[in-house]
């Protein structure tokens, strides 16, 4: 079954479940109305089951490759790429007065889950083209700005992240690239970056790096790494292109999966970059591009849940076997494979509505400057990203098992969205960085956002909710009283917890605004509570039983 | 870090968890004495380590694969064979008379547990071919007995078993296959047969293939169906092989992992076969060898859950990264690294146990004929299917989220064991057919094999479990109460937690016997506890709630 975009899903969730129109409402985001958000959904659909989603699977037979150091992507995907900028899809959210569309976040992630479900190996490159949008409206100098952000909102240059080198990865901190200033106001960059998504391509004139590394002066840790634009081919001020800079790719990673998206060694030899923000702000500067981006990962376990699940939905239709509660019908007759197939269309839901519901608090903080907005989108940032994540790889495995045989052929489709979704529960921070980002620096407010989240979920009226919520609260209270071994100790579970509570919230609010929904509300919340608890309950346990098992026995 | 052959902690669990020693008192295995176990599990050990172990890549860079109609495997994959042959661990457990070594199936389970460890797509070999010589003790005539099971026991030939078809696969009833008599006693066999694991080889002279067919007088549906042996060169009486049957490979599947295993398409054109055991009942022979092939798969679970953690406890102790609570230690000492590496060894230890727990029952069913063995053997079978290959692919999914961005690289390995043991969650029946048998075929009895373990379970002096094993037994009464829909509305989530439970339980023993094993007790009932309860609640929620949503509100 072919992908199709599910618009008016997307509409309904944006509508009915995580108060869209407040975002409408606001003057920055004015030009959001009804018309223009059905108009950018239709339009980016009908690109994404057209022109992406045939180059799904010729991405991973045909990975993208290094020859004598030039990157050959897979077939189609220049083509897939242009179709990309061509429709303004890079840009969306980028300020107007560099060729953006002054759009909310939510639309442009809701445009991404579509891209993302069609093609994820080729999405992964607008959202880091994106986030570095992003990172140069922030940071950037007003020059840097003119020359680059036009050149990336048109797709003309595309735009990576070099963070992780071999002995630095989650401690950022570590990093050993050097950069030492040329005199005329750049830098010579020097060092080794692994892990590049996308680090260059065939179909962009320029590749935009923007590149961690610490000058003479900075200090050891994160407090001495400053952020550098340096680009594959230095632009001449009125956008040219001159020469070719001093970096290139060593290498190609042979992964799982995620096969058309090239994921580089970069090697940078004294190559000459621009300083971004302040120097020794490179971290405060980063962060800018990863919070959205961590976001925009939650959103690609988003769109592979929802593919994945058309595509089991789509095959047990079809299959026939064994006798049926209703007669022969399909195997979706049977119990368990709709169970199965209900477990996908509820975690697909909740994790839509919790991605949405963290995209309108950023917008509503971007439109207000609002301290409780910016908090709240904060707090769900790692939550979107670990659950969107955990989800989906746990319904592309369901959809795996409800292929049954068929689901471990490659030919059938289903095993690649396992092998393309496994990365992003890793890369922008690894899911458990995520959960002590949550219990550290997200409650670092003394539980403000947390609570003011909670408060909100109280007034839904449903008993199994309000006792999951009152639970939820004095777990906040007791992680708020630990010290931060002991908060990382449940970290995980905690936002496994409050992800839950979150989803069954989400589908009791859509069961109000459309009765038709309450029977899958019901089934959600008779697991997502349950589970729910069961994560506050290993939430508690605490550091101290972790190394009552001693290091020694591990290893033994 | 290579693999080593956990031999200790099997004897652990042998001895101090599963009440091998109960085994070993029999008459009927009275050769399994402490001294013959240890050498039996330290000599299997010493060559999955050294010979096998170096082969598990191989295999998956070099698949098994078609040429000109015969199948060429992975290199290294014959002498991989002949040194699983030449120890003896094909004819483990087969009968003496026949050359077997006539020793407990608990042992069988341990050397297989340490091949699928160390090769899991070369293991899957063993595992068809103990089951075939299974099937032919229990059911063919002493002709075909004499004739074949020495040259399976010696490893001179193999076996496979040949049930589906495009249109039947876990409802096997609807096969296809015919046998027409020949005259002769033999039968033509036609017929199509797909997902045929070792389908063929190049290192056996003789491949033997059980064949599901129909009979020209057999009915419709299961009752029909009729098992046939379908050699590939047809043996004259003495053994020597005779003329190539009518048979042939059509194609091999290109799968998500097990490369070095051929699954096959197989063409039966009138091949000649002989009837093994009754006209029609070929499905009760078939489950013959299915039943113990089920705990075999669950094995292969053990399996890769045992090399995965092995693997990412290797990486974690190498790695160092950030500031760690004790100093600059390795990445275990993080806690949330550490929760995962703790997760990952509760689940396997857990898993082992059952699967050990499900062998012994096995045992003393076959040593002392009671019928309480066998009603525990039959119960603990599913379970140890479904729950040990769940937790081998949870398990390989947390060792590739402990390597990091690493995990996601091939080169690594970790992504090798989640590809590879995917598959064990569906073949030999599906982990929802196991849940459906448990609470269909498997409650049966009213609940006695049930009850009788739960009483056991019940005797732990743990507050924790026997709160959970309590509701456990309420839960096992309200399913005797509901009908099929509605146990199989919940089978899977009974089945969760009844593994679960039992989980919980195997580690209290454990540290009952060795004190230094509470830690890891504790962590296991802190998780596996409250993960029972919520699989309880998930468990009673009925079948109406499945059909509440409309098959058009799915398919929308």
């Amino acid at each position: 079954m072919p992908y199709r975009a599910p618009v008016s899903e997307l509409r309904f969730v944006l509508d009915h479940v995580v108060g869209f129109d407040r975002v409408a409402a606001t003057e920055t985001f004015a030009e959001a109305t009804p018309e223009t958000v059905d108009a950018i959904l239709t339009e980016a659909g009908r690109m994404c089951e057209e022109v992406l989603a045939p180059l799904n699977r010729q991405g991973d037979l045909h990975p993208a490759r290094l020859e004598n150091g030039v990157v050959r992507t897979s077939p189609g995907f220049g083509d897939g790429f242009r179709a990309i900028a061509e429709g303004g899809w890079l840009g969306m959210s980028a300020d107007p007065e560099y060729g953006g569309m002054g759009l909310p976040i939510a639309l442009t992630m809701a445009v991404n889950e579509m891209m993302g479900s069609a093609c994820l190996s080729l999405q992964l490159n607008p959202l880091m083209t994106q986030g570095q949008i992003e990172a140069l409206e922030a940071h950037a100098s007003d020059e840097i700005r003119e020359l680059y952000i036009p050149k990336l909102v048109s797709g003309e240059w595309c735009g990576t992240m070099n963070l992780t080198e071999p002995q630095a990865g989650s401690d950022v901190g570590a990093l050993k690239s050097k950069a030492v200033p040329n005199g005329d106001g750049s830098y010579a960059v020097t060092g080794q970056k692994i892990y590049i998504s996308w680090g260059d391509n065939d179909f962009s004139e320029n590749v935009c790096h923007l590149v961690l590394a610490r000058l003479p002066d900075g200090v050891e840790g994160t407090k001495g790494i400053s952020l550098f634009m340096v680009p594959k081919r230095i632009p001449n001020e009125d956008g040219s292109l001159g020469r070719a800079n001093d970096l290139k790719v060593v290498s190609l990673e042979h992964k799982l999966g995620l096969h058309g998206s090239p994921t580089a060694v970069m090697q940078y030899d004294g190559a000459t970059g621009w300083l971004i923000g302040e120097p020794h702000k490179g971290m405060a500067a980063m962060f800018t591009m990863m919070n959205n981006a961590r976001l925009g990962v939650g959103v690609q376990g988003l769109s592979v849940a929802e593919a994945a699940m058309q595509h089991a939905i789509g095959y047990a239709l079809d299959r026939k076997q064994g006798r049926t509660p209703k007669g022969d019908g399909s195997i979706l007759d049977h119990a368990d494979v709709r169970r199965m197939v209900l477990s996908m269309k509820a975690d697909t839901f909740a994790v839509r509505a919790l991605a949405m519901d963290c995209a309108v608090a950023l917008d509503m903080a971007k439109a207000t400057g609002d301290a409780g907005w910016r908090a709240r989108g904060a707090f769900l940032t790692p939550i979107a990203k670990a659950f969107g994540t955990d989800i989906g790889i746990r319904v592309a495995g369901e959809g795996i098992q409800v292929h049954g045989g068929m689901g471990f052929v490659e030919e059938t489709g289903a095993a690649q969205y396992l092998r393309d979704v496994r990365v992003t529960a890793i890369y922008e921070g690894t899911n458990g960085i995520q959960a002590m980002d949550l219990v550290g620096r997200k409650l670092m407010d003394g539980g403000a956002a947390a609570f003011a989240l909670l408060d909100e979920l109280a007034e839904i009226d449903h008993a199994g909710l309000k006792a999951a919520v009152a639970d939820l609260r004095m777990l906040t209270e007791w992680m708020l009283e630990q010290d931060m071994q002991d908060r990382f100790a449940g970290a995980v579970a905690y936002l496994n917890a409050f992800a839950r509570v979150l989803g069954a919230a989400y589908h009791l609010r859509a069961a109000g605004a459309d009765p038709d929904r309450a029977g899958l509300a019901r089934f959600a919340g008779g697991r997502m509570l349950p589970e729910a608890l069961a994560e506050m309950a290993k939430a508690r346990t605490g550091a101290e039983e972790l190394y009552a098992v001693s290091t020694e026995t591990i290893a033994a």
